[in-house]
C-alpha cells in the first residue's frame, strides 16, 4: 500500500510541514520505500518532483522539504509497490492534460483485473501500474462522455465520483484527483482530512520531532485543507472518511458540502 | 529568445557539466532570466524540474547541477520571454502523452499569427506561449494523421520535420522534441551539436571556470550527443546546423544520417 497527502488552500501555502512528516514514512517511520512524488500547482501550471528512491533518503525530497514552494493545490504520494516495477514511469502522481488543464492523479490501494474491467481506447498508459491504468480509464470516460468541452464542476465531479466507485469495486481505491482548482478525494478504506482556519493553533507531527505554530505562519483569512491516508499530527482533530465517501475541496474549503459531497452507495 | 540544450546517450549519462554552463546564461552570463526547465528520461519515465525564477539564482537549478541524475535523453530550456507571461504554465519544456510515451518539447524563437495559422482541435494549450501552442498543434496533426497507432520512426520523424518547417514559416522555430528514445532537433537559425565518443578528451565550459576530463567519466563504448543553441565549450568542435536542417538522434548517435536526416527546403 501507499500513502497519500493532498492540500487545497485559498492562498499560496507551502506544505513543508506536512511533507516533512510524510517523507519520514518513506523508509524511516513507515515502509513505503518504493519511490515518492509531489505535484505543486501555481495557477494552471504545475511542477512535480519524483524519485524512485525512498523519500527518507532522497536529496530531492530534502530540497522539497526545505524550499517553501507556495501552492493552492498539492498532491503527494509515497509508494510501497504492489503493481508494477519500482521505476520512474510507475511513480505517482501521474499528470495528464485535458480541457486545457493539468490533471494530477494519485492512488493508494490495489486493483484486480483492471486491464479487462477498465478498457482503454485513447489515453494509453506509459507504465504498468493499476493506478495509472485507472487514471487513463477515467480520462477516456470523460473524453467519451463530455468530448471537447468541460462540463460544470458539479456534473464533472459527480461523474468522477461514480467512476471512482466503479474502480473501487476492483479492490482498494483511495483516490486523489485535481486540476489545480478543485481537489477531489475518494475514500475506499483509509483517508482523513482536516481544515485549518483562524483561530490557528499549534500542531505537532507524529513522524518527526517537529511542531509548528500556525499563528505565526498565517493570516486570519487563510483556509487550508489537508487530506492524508493517516493523520499527520497528534494534536489536531482529523475527520475519518468512510468507505465510499468522497469530498470535493476548492480554495481550501469543502465545496457545497451538503449539496454535492456525500456518500455514494459503495458497490463493494 | 531562449536557449536550448538537449542530450542523447547510449548509456545513462548525467548532464551536470553542460547544465551548469547553461544555467549561468539564465541571469548571469546571459539574459535568459524568465525561468528554466529540464526533463530527464529514465526509460519511458521522465521527471522535470522547472522554475519561473532565473536559473542562476534557483535552488532547484543548484540541486540539478549537483545531483547527477543519469539519463539517456535530456531536454533543457532557459527562457527570455517574448510570448506569454513569466509563470509556471509558460515554462518549458512542455510534456504530454501520446501512444504510451511521454513527449517533451522545447522551442527557441518567436511565432506570428500562431493561433490562426496553427488551428487546434484536441490538444488544448494550458498556458499562452506560441511554443506550447505549436506543440499542441503537432500532437493534433499526429493524432489526425496516424490515429491510435504510432507509425515507424522514419515516417514519424519525416512527418514531424515537415510540421516543424511549417511552424518555421511563422517566424523563428528552433525545436527539440523527444519521446525519450529518439531526439529530434530542427534548426531555424541557431542550433549546434557534437557527439562525444572514445577517445575522450578534455572540455572547458565557456560560461564558467569548469573543465572536465571525459576520460575519467566514461567507458570506451559511451556515445553522447549534445545539442545546444550556442556551443557550451570552447575546446571542442561543434557542428553548426543550417536553416531548415533537422537531425534525429537515438542512443547518442545520429540516426540513418545519410538516409533520413537532411535538409528540408526552408519555406522562409
Amino acid at each position: 500500500m501507499c500513502e497519500l497527502l493532498a492540500m487545497s488552500a485559498n492562498v499560496p501555502t507551502d506544505i513543508c510541514f506536512s511533507f516533512s512528516g510524510l517523507m519520514q514514512r518513506g523508509g524511516n517511520t513507515g515502509p513505503h520505500r518504493d519511490g515518492w512524488g509531489v505535484t505543486f500547482y501555481e495557477g494552471k501550471g504545475c511542477r512535480s518532483f519524483k524519485d524512485p528512491m525512498p523519500s527518507a533518503q532522497s536529496p530531492i525530497a530534502e530540497l522539497v522539504t526545505k524550499y517553501p514552494m507556495k501552492s493552492e493545490a498539492v498532491v503527494c504520494h509515497i509508494r510501497q509497490a504492489n503493481s508494477g516495477a519500482v521505476n520512474l514511469e510507475n511513480t505517482h502522481p501521474f499528470i495528464r492534460q485535458m480541457w486545457g488543464r493539468n490533471w494530477t492523479y494519485a492512488h493508494n490501494g490495489q486493483l484486480k483485473d483492471f486491464t479487462t474491467e477498465l478498457p482503454i481506447q485513447f489515453h494509453l498508459p506509459i507504465g504498468t501500474t493499476d493506478s495509472e491504468h485507472a487514471f487513463c480509464w477515467i480520462l477516456d470516460q470523460l473524453h467519451i462522455t463530455f468530448g471537447a468541452k468541460q462540463p460544470d464542476y458539479k456534473t464533472l465531479f459527480s461523474f468522477i465520483a461514480n467512476l471512482a466507485s466503479q474502480i473501487d469495486t476492483l479492490g482498494v481505491a483511495n483516490i486523489i484527483i485535481t486540476d489545480g482548482e478543485y481537489l477531489f478525494a475518494y475514500c475506499s478504506n483509509n483517508l482523513h482530512w482536516l481544515t485549518r482556519r483562524a483561530p490557528f493553533g499549534q500542531a505537532s507531527l507524529i513522524d518527526a520531532e517537529v511542531a509548528v505554530d500556525f499563528k505565526k505562519e498565517t493570516t486570519a483569512n487563510d483556509v487550508v485543507s489537508v487530506i492524508a491516508t493517516q493523520p499527520l499530527t497528534d494534536d489536531e482533530t482529523w475527520h475519518k472518511m468512510s468507505a465510499g465517501q468522497w469530498q470535493l475541496f476548492c480554495l481550501g474549503e469543502l465545496v457545497d458540502g451538503a449539496l454535492i459531497a456525500g456518500k455514494l452507495t459503495a458497490n463493494k
